[in-house]
């Protein structure tokens, strides 16, 4: 029972790193000792420190004969710092509860192991699901080589994102566009194809949320791009792609990224779709009918049958100003 | 704050009325004495008996100095059988409280003055936003000659009713289409396009719910139908019409109909929304993606602003199974 909600806490500061972290998995830890949570961490902007050092260096003294919940099981390697796992056994916890055993093949195990080794009780794959999918990119990225992918569409009733006449501002209210922003801001990346890019010019970037760390701003395309804002404080850089979505995929898991959100255009989101590379499905709906000869914001998928139409699962809805949030994972 | 359970009370009976009494209203009516539910009662099939005399039977001698909640201001004028009016009087209520006055030019404050006439004391418009939304379909028909219509689409995650080959069976799943029929059941009439009668003939009756009321079957057009089923136990009248929808609305008013269910096809759901005779649209996404090749529910709309498309605000949204249900209501 309080194992449950330790980790859930754990799990809401992992959330506070996910856009930020990269090409780190973003990591919530609690230490608790006497039912009393002596020390809290994530892992900070660019992926250091980790979560358990930020935890234990607010503990003190108090890790000793502490429980820690980890959202992810502690890393057992030396990177550019000692591994977590020997920080943990040096600060003294007795009682590990980690989420999700890292597949990173340099971890994998060893993590727990470790701790074991040195003593320390170990309870794994607690919110074992619920850290699975928070940690979707970093998994992807570890575990397929491509970064997850999120697909956002803003659409009428009927699944429209501008009319006929390609009037488009603002099918949806502001609220929706803040929370935009918000998803951005959770993201490494936000992605747009070539024609967007060049019909819209995008800012791509988090506007009404501070000093933040830009998102990278990819843009699909073999052509020239048009002019951008260079990259500062309010754009992040900005990175050309082009070819197959398998190719470019992985060539930006390789560079390191775990979570891009992908705003369109309508022939990148169908070629995303038809490669089967599009994890998450966010669509805002307006109380407003454009009719059928309005702009789709999905390109040809040129199916035959139902059966072959990529699936997914409703994950959340929640209303948005006068608008209709809804999510949905991939089956 | 009991005035409104009890009311909330007397509405949720009303609500078991719908589709079954037109030409009439649907009418709820709770009998309270010190505290005591009493009598309960709502309009029957085919509108007689009111819900008060239903609500008085049930009470008897019980109903002397109740307070009685009635949905809809008592009827004032002889039709088939007395007012319910002089009933109340007659059985000696000593309160009563209603949610809407009635717009029927024959009662239209009357019902209320005879009660006050007759020393009763009467609080009017408690809940009347609940109450005007139940009766849409009646002050419809009273105020603008006209029922209210809902439009009903099953749709992909884009908006789609079909692959670009016409494949439909199924995008929604069973229990969307379980939840379709509990709609048609509270409609007075299923309405399709002939188009669609004509390709898909399709049954526009409710079934997997006992023996019921089937729905008048609506086909607009001006061709000749094909054949469908005769009118029975399985299926209601089948009723022809066609010319522009503020004509036939206006028809299908006048011949008593308050609640109209449209299940398409494209074109006249296009003709009904450019026209501004949608009242509410109800919408059941799948967790699929088909295509901007793929087939639309909602035609041509010709739309050049933004600005001149239909408006609606939402009112619900319910998972059902793997889709999500998203109802809205006219601007």
């Amino acid at each position: 029972m309080n194992d449950l909600r330790h980790m859930r806490h754990a799990l809401a500061l992992a959330r506070r790193g996910l856009g930020n972290v990269w090409p780190n998995p973003a990591v919530g830890c609690v230490l608790v000792r006497d039912g009393v949570i002596v020390g809290r961490g994530w892992t900070q902007p660019g992926g250091r420190p980790h979560a358990e050092v930020r935890a234990l260096m607010q503990a003190g003294e108090a890790a000793r004969g502490a429980t820690a919940y980890v959202t992810l099981e502690p890393c057992a390697h030396h990177g550019k710092t000692p591994p977590c796992a020997e920080a943990l056994i040096r600060a003294g916890v007795s009682r590990v509860v980690s989420a999700l055993t890292d597949p990173d093949p340099r971890v994998a195990g060893r993590g727990h192991a470790m701790l074991r080794e040195a003593g320390i009780t170990v309870t794994e794959d607690v919110c074992e699901a619920e850290a699975r999918e928070l940690q979707r990119g970093f998994l992807n990225r570890i575990q397929l080589g491509r970064p997850m992918l999120t697909l956002k569409l803003a659409v009428s009733f009927d699944g429209r994102i501008a009319t006929a006449s390609g009037e488009s501002q603002w099918i949806t209210g502001p609220d929706s566009r803040r929370h935009v922003h918000a998803l951005r801001l959770a993201h490494d990346a936000v992605m747009v194809g070539g024609e967007t890019a060049r019909t819209d010019r995008p800012g791509l970037n988090v506007r009404g949320f501070g000093a933040v760390r830009q998102p990278v701003r990819v843009v699909v395309s073999s052509r020239p791009l048009p002019e951008l804002p260079p990259e500062g404080a309010e754009h992040g850089p900005l990175w050309q792609v082009s070819g197959a979505p398998e190719g470019f995929m992985a060539e930006l898991g390789a560079r390191g990224l775990t979570r891009i959100f992908c705003e369109g255009g309508g022939v990148l989101a169908a070629s995303l779709l038809r490669a089967g590379l599009v994890d998450q499905l966010i669509g805002y709906s307006a109380g407003v009918v454009l009719g059928g000869d309005a702009r789709s914001g999905i390109g040809a998928l040129a199916l035959d049958h139902l059966a072959d139409a990529p699936r997914f699962h409703l994950a959340e809805t929640r209303r948005i100003g006068p608008d209709l949030m809804h999510r949905w994972l991939r089956d």
